[in-house]
């Protein structure tokens, strides 16, 4: 830890956000830690603009390795999800050194890609959580309050009540549809594999299952675990089964254990998930 | 072929039709064949309804065994996409004989699942083309025209311009991202593989793009054609990059050759891709 205190620093890999976010988290880490508030580090990156992005693909990338290899800072915490982190991976990941395995790494959505892409290289601190960016949903400080005990404090109560011995990871489910039959595709054997959806037809979760649960090393994981789906979109016609019904039937089929509701998904209940065996020590 | 005409068996292994789609068919065969009209055989699965799709999983296996099992009749004409050949192909494909190696089997995007699980299983005569429900589409006729045309008397004229020696293979690009990975993924090594998209926004495509070049074995092809990408939906914000330049982008990060455009996607000029190198002969 630097002297100054806990340091996160903070990037944007897919989407952009508006600076009045990083005032408002900022804010509410000094209410919430008064004594010793940890210092968060909003590269300047996370205010770029460049069509979809938070930037072009070479200044997201420079971005996060800069965040990554800096040995002042304690942990890398992802603003934003949205769309990106895929097209930057590649560069990344061979320009991280020593520093950068050395720190936690946070986020979800989108950025399960830079997660899958982590854990598979052997970083042993990533985990499956809240942003940042989530700070002006309804409630959010909950959500971004849950994200700072985790990274701040290693506070287990942050953690999905089913974390146990076992090793987990969670991903957003048309994230991990796209990361397999790719060299990203992390190695899930034994692993408790939670999954969540946001804004998608039901049709589309249903497909995605099918592709995840088809591939055959995934079909080496101990077990599924259902996150939350929301804001699912209209199926034409209705499609007249739903998410978990969906989940149990690809388990079925593919002979991976069902086991249950996952307390993770886009929302401000959304817990975290440690990747691997890794489990967080209180600070 | 039967003795009453070439013989053409109709199933529905997704989204169902209404019967009017099969009289207008059967009327255009009969206008264009007016001496000796090919048989189409509707299977009354295809007007079946549960849920989202025509019949449920077992009905539509079945009837797609029925047919392509079915000594009588000479090409399996796959009559809507939609969703669900996926749901149902791992059934399907055990429950093959020799009868239904010997046919020629036709249609394209969802079922774009059912067509790269009988070309990775050896199956000759596959091939990427028009679908009977598109006749209610302006100037469907021309769509479903070529078609028949393919089907009955093996003309040429009707394959997608660029088809040549080299082996070849089609596909919607989500379709194939959904079996990178599964034991259902071709090989497609030298392959020229079109892709062609329908109703998705940008960053779906890109990411999409992006999946499928990201796959080892597809590496190994001998080079991508863009068809059209029609009926894009919304990006926010502004995508700011085209089908095109995403698809020269991600040819060009995993050493593809892009090799232009290809005549196919989901409207009525959609030529027909025959799988790997067989090439209709005219009868």
């Amino acid at each position: 830890m630097g002297k100054g205190g806990f340091t996160i620093g903070i990037v944007a890999p897919a989407a952009r956000i508006e600076p009045d976010i990083a005032q408002a988290v900022m804010a509410l880490a000094e209410r919430l830690y008064p004594e010793r508030p940890p210092i968060l580090r909003f590269h300047p990156q996370c205010y770029l603009s460049a069509g979809h992005f938070a930037g072009t693909d070479a200044e997201r990338a420079a971005a996060v390795v800069e965040i990554a290899n800096d040995p002042s800072i304690d942990a890398v915490w992802f603003v934003r999800g949205g769309y990106g982190s895929n097209r930057i991976i590649e560069r990344v990941l061979p320009a991280l050194g020593a520093a950068a395995r050395d720190k936690i790494y946070l986020g979800y959505s989108d950025i399960g890609t830079m997660l899958a892409a982590l854990y598979g290289a052997g970083f042993a601190r990533v985990a499956h959580g809240p942003m940042a960016s989530e700070i002006p949903r309804r409630n959010g400080a909950e959500a971004v309050t849950r994200a700072l005990r985790f990274l701040v404090e290693g506070d287990a109560a942050t953690l999905e009540p089913s974390v146990g011995a076992a090793p987990t990871a969670a991903f957003n489910i048309m994230i991990l549809s796209h990361l397999i039959g790719t060299p990203l595709q992390p190695d899930l054997t034994d692993h408790v594999l939670m999954l969540e959806e946001v804004g998608e037809a039901m049709y589309r979760i249903d497909r995605a299952l099918w592709h995840i649960t088809s591939n055959p090393a995934i079909r080496r994981v101990a077990g599924i675990r259902l996150g939350r789906c929301s804001l699912i979109t209209a199926n034409t016609p209705e499609f007249g089964q739903d998410e978990e019904t969906v989940a149990r039937h690809w388990c079925e089929v593919s002979g991976i254990p069902y086991l249950g509701r996952a307390d993770i998904g886009h929302d401000i209940d959304n817990k975290v998930v440690p990747f691997g065996r890794w489990r967080p020590e209180r600070r």
